[in-house]
């Protein structure tokens, strides 16, 4: 097995003894790695109120689609704790207006990601179901689902893996940007769950990792991840890909996403577009692995999924020391929007998607909502 | 006047008081930016020995084809100096050894920029010609040569911002990489060049600038020089370029070039090809800005251009802090090549080459040597 357990990228922690999920709920804390400080460190962030959950998504110290999902999920149990501080049972009035509280707060940590949204619904609407018990009830029942949403996000990437690896030849070259790795999901990935996926079934993948300007997750995280599970890895420049795309050095690439529209157009990490445009140009097939959360079918096409802008600050004075002029006008959009048409396949729990279009969403989930989620 | 007197790329530096040119080679200095402080820091670097200038191209205190060039030309009056140390006169025989030593060590700091060995070959001939002159007479013919090649430069430069700007139309946004600008050559820039001219045309442009990774010569060079000389500059992460351009916020893209093959293959900064294809996807016209100097034309085609492979250490600790595991892999070419067929047009100081191809090239430059050069 290639995929070994590595330190998990967030869990809920509990004292050793516990009595059920209310106990679980109440004395539980939500743990996550920084991971604006790998590789160089690991260390742990404890969230002991909703701020904290809303400053580790903001930050990045929790990234990656599928992950920010089940940190607001947990995030959701954080923000309800304070009202049975102490022992207190909260009145249900008060109960529901808190949650409505922190789910409405957690969803402005970052606007791309849709998973955000979509685990926060799914807590209310967990919540909606048991409007007739008590609030204790209601309480553990969330923690519940925010553990399911945890574990079935596992199971998820093991399923995308097992599907995009038999798109991978023996012996392929492919190429990713960012990190939809371990680190940005359960515990696995979705497009790095690919390469796991390859390489337990044999083939002896190469990887070249984009460093991922500005914030670098491809050479702090994905770099660091694939090492830690013994993928032959090498770390190039955004701008290098293409030059070894037509050096036939890449064989296929694969991404995540953060939004894909119902026709398919996909937001993910910026400079994602670039390199799906260049694929085209050295037809070299280009796929995006998600899973059923990260699609929005309430969004006709990509031009309307919002892309966050982030502080100049990240690109100006990235890691240390000053690099560009003080007052230097600076362009920093955190995503950028892939059209369908440049995507070869779309790597899903249930199969892929291939080609990318409304129809063939709609035909790989029939069970989907339609009406807006927002 | 857009263009303003910034402070001199690099100069020969003498005494207030200097008889003559030979007097002006035993007392000058050369005198150069250190471009790796920049934009935090000014400040001028003294090079007193070979090695000097030598390391000061290897780590890129000087940069640029053209500022390549000029510096190696003063560079080899800095590996000559001693030989007249204290106002000796050396053998004629020791001279034109030193010179073959001199030129041969400096040619080694730097592989891809042409412009490096067609100055180091003009100073050799320089002093061939003048083999029965005295060892005075050629020190001092060496130093008028290499100031002829400075001032060329800038003439050169401003001619081919004139032809270049008659290519943008007014209001026009345009995207460059790296920094062929004033830094990279005497004083105006050729990419750059071309926009200082569009800009006194009252064009009224707006550029984009790629930050260009690894060495980030887009954001600490480009936009700092853009900005000195009031142009209206925007610095963009490398990958978020071809979203410009799907956005139809990219008129134009103009670069310069280390090396232009025979069938006008040119090698750029890495990322050069990728904006390229980007350019071509999109329809946005792709130049290349450069002089005469920078052709090769001993060189069939492109994939005959020595790459520079360049320390991993400056993309795993660009800027202060490490962003990449220890002992991960990577890829670090300082170049690449752009087909001849990507390229709209090169800009010269005789005007453009569009199409682009060896017929056209050789009709722009019909004094050109055919013969290999090294």
């Amino acid at each position: 097995m290639v995929f070994q357990k590595a330190p998990e990228t967030l869990f809920w922690q509990t004292p050793a003894r516990c009595a059920g999920s209310f106990d679980a709920f109440c004395r539980g804390r939500l743990k996550l790695i920084d991971q604006t400080l790998l590789p160089a460190r690991l260390k742990y962030i404890e969230c002991r109120r909703q701020e904290d959950v809303w400053d580790a998504i903001k930050k990045l110290c929790v990234r990656g689609a599928p992950a920010i999902g089940i940190a607001a999920a947990y995030g959701v149990c954080v923000g309800l704790q304070p009202l049975f501080a102490g022992g207190k049972v909260p009145p249900k009035k008060l109960f529901y207006r808190q949650l409505e509280k922190v789910t409405a707060y957690l969803a402005t940590s970052r606007p791309t990601a849709v998973n955000l949204f979509w685990a926060l619904d799914r807590m209310k609407e967990c919540a909606a179901r048991l409007k007739e018990e008590k609030a204790a009830d209601v309480a553990a029942a969330l923690l519940d689902e925010a553990r399911a949403i945890h574990e079935e996000d596992r199971v998820l990437c093991r399923r995308i893996g097992a599907h995009g690896q038999k798109l991978l030849k023996k012996n392929s070259s492919v190429l990713t940007h960012c990190n939809a790795g371990g680190l940005a999901t359960a515990d696995y990935g979705t497009a790095l769950g690919v390469f796991y996926a390859a390489q337990e079934a044999g083939k002896n993948i190469r990887v070249y990792a984009d460093e991922t300007r500005p914030l670098l997750q491809g050479a702090r995280l994905t770099a660091w991840e694939l090492r830690q599970h013994g993928i032959d890895v090498t770390l190039i420049c955004d701008s290098m890909a293409a030059m070894l795309m037509r050096q036939k050095k890449i064989d296929a690439v694969v991404v995540g996403a953060d939004r894909i529209a119902a026709n398919g157009d996909t937001a993910n990490k910026i400079g994602t577009y670039s390199a799906a445009v260049c694929a085209k140009a050295h037809r070299v097939p280009f796929y995006i692995a998600a899973p059923f959360s990260t699609f929005d079918l309430s969004l006709k096409d990509g031009s309307l999924i919002p892309i966050e802008q982030r502080d100049p600050e990240e690109i100006r004075r990235g890691f240390g020391r000053q690099t560009a002029p003080d007052g230097i006008k600076i362009y920093n959009p955190a995503f950028d929007v892939t059209p369908a048409e440049l995507i070869t396949g779309i790597i899903t729990e249930e199969g892929v998607i291939s080609p990318v279009n409304t129809r063939a969403i709609r035909r790989m989930f029939p069970q989907c909502r339609t009406t807006p989620r927002r």
